[in-house]
């Protein structure tokens, strides 16, 4: 694998659900500038709904493909911390991932064409002594020395541990239906309301509805833009992260229907 | 208005309504770090209300002057994306502003002497093929990948697209009324539920009120600071970006008397 | 003092309780960058609720400690703005400190080994001419300027004014009750509802219990880390800042025993 390592680019990302009210996101951004002062931390996302992994994944598949090639992405949603759960190294495409072995990098690594490769954080000298490593904030003591040291091109792949297989995310699938529909399950809600589905959007050109029906039996509009309805109306359309949604023009999807994750759209 | 660009300082302000939860804000800066890797970002804001394009301009008037001569402030509050509303570069002082033509820009230019320079931001080398621009997130590929490529640089404002007249914001102004008063409206609510209205420190200065009103006939007093009351007093007072604010010591003036934007407070 | 100054690291953290909706973080950035553009603003965080200083002194205890020797930390969480409180440079360990004398500072010095100095901000080459100084906005007029001047190396300590005795932070201690055990107050609450306590580990190891007591009577096993009890149990541990904790496995303790800060935890 180390032959496949991209270039270090000194550049990591952040995604956590640690929030933006305590110190968890400064301690592990002073760790990696400690490892080396280069080092450039990246907010993308730290308000990520506490534990939810899926959440934290799809926000990752819609930011990390877009960073340069050698960038580090550093991702923590970690409910399994302290249990037996791995810590891992993953490389996709030209990106690394370093976090939690629970699914939150599969929807990223997908969109970046797959994991070729995966280890286990074992030991490396960027960790410290055994008993100086917490139960409780791998985010600090693992994850943020491993990605610095990564990313600043002072660890080798080779040297962080064995390779494993890593966990798959359990992302809802559509689902056909016996009327020859799709059932699209809502994987996630995001800042606006919009209630983004596990459809892809070469599902939906595919079949090019012209509506899609929501559980009430509400039919919604498909169209290509916010813009094309009126403020307030509801339309479905694929969304920028290539993925169906419904959506409210200035408002939100999840508000007016009632719904969140796991509820099923059904397009014909 | 070649001749009037900002020298690029290489730094990128971020403010938008995109919140914390999602991967839209990592996305922007992955695209800006991929046009060039020195690019600086600096988030200023993110969670300003949904849509909210006042609020976003006003707390953009309160940061965007402070930063260095050829800083690009990427402004993204867009409930028109889709829409017919344009995509545009400001220049305003030594600073760049790049966004929707929604008026978003307009009280920070104004704070910097006033818009000076205004493109239409069409076809250049570093927007992708028209296909790959999503309908829904301009701010990702259109506004990232121009407002980098300025501050990189690489791009020349000539070669952005051609002058625009730019669209005002949408301001609510200060009144006269027939006793002599001066009606000023709360133009937003900021963090601390201090409401910020629309009244300029030197009309506050020239007419010296001891006390402001407000609508259910309550008097405040005006006072330099929040030290001068007591801890749960209302007060009065020019705030640190020159405009007229009623505030509460310890407190939240917005939750005391209710009151939100454009609620209207006296001036005698 | 001069001798014991940490050499600049360019490096700035921020932690305010200014929130993400306005520009009074961005405005701090800018100020800093435009005194010395190689200045690296680093957040910590900035949803401190509104004037907690010893929520805002905890988290910073928590992130400090872990960046770089010479980083200058920049912490505004300052309800006495504009009155009498001093603003204030303090050194402990190889870290610098840079905001309002109210305590914010104390625990995270405590935990660099004690301040070894502190000195009045008062004239500087840095600071705005003295009209220009805000009576509201210190961290932009006072505080950014001074601690970007420091983390540059373009200003030293001795230049910054008197030598002062700051104040310290008004936290709760743990007490002995006539029984032996001892009583541990919550300092405060983190993003997670865990309840973190004011008694250090040290106390926790040489007592070694097997249970801590809520207020209710409710009594909670004394584990490592949360993966020893099942999801939605609840149990205390020594958390990753070295302070006892009561948590709820994928919950929040907070919520479930509706407890926050100063509520008091028996430890026998």
């Amino acid at each position: 694998m180390s032959t496949a390592q991209p270039s270090p680019s000194g550049l990591v990302t952040l995604l956590t659900d640690f929030g933006e009210t305590d110190g968890y996101v400064g301690a592990m951004k002073g760790v990696m500038l400690r490892v080396d002062a280069r080092v450039r931390p990246v907010d993308v996302a730290h308000d990520v709904p506490a534990q939810a992994i899926r959440h934290g994944g799809l926000a990752l598949r819609g930011a990390a493909p877009y960073f340069p090639a050698g960038t580090v992405h550093l991702g923590v949603v970690d409910p399994g911390v302290g249990t037996e759960r791995d810590p891992v190294v993953l490389i996709a495409g030209e990106h690394v991932f370093v976090g939690p072995d629970n699914g939150l990098f599969d929807a990223a690594a997908r969109a970046l064409g797959g994991i070729h490769g995966a280890r286990r954080i074992e030991r490396h000298p960027w960790l410290p002594e055994g008993d100086a490593i917490s139960s409780t904030f791998h985010g600090r003591d693992v994850f943020a020395p491993t990605a610095a040291a990564l990313a600043a091109g002072r660890l080798q792949l080779d040297a962080v541990g064995e390779p494993i297989e890593p966990v798959r995310m359990d992302l809802p699938e559509p689902a056909p239906r016996e009327d020859g529909s799709i059932e699209a399950p809502v994987a996630t809600v995001d800042r606006f309301g919009n209630l983004i589905t596990a459809l892809d959007e070469r599902l939906v050109r595919s079949r090019r509805p012209t509506v899609v029906r929501l559980p009430d039996g509400t039919e919604v509009p498909v169209r290509r833009t916010y813009g094309d309805v009126e403020p307030g109306e509801a339309l479905a359309l694929v969304g920028s992260g290539g993925l169906l949604e419904v959506a409210v023009r200035d408002g939100s999807a999840a508000e007016r229907f009632g719904l969140g994750p796991d509820a099923r759209v059904v397009v014909p």
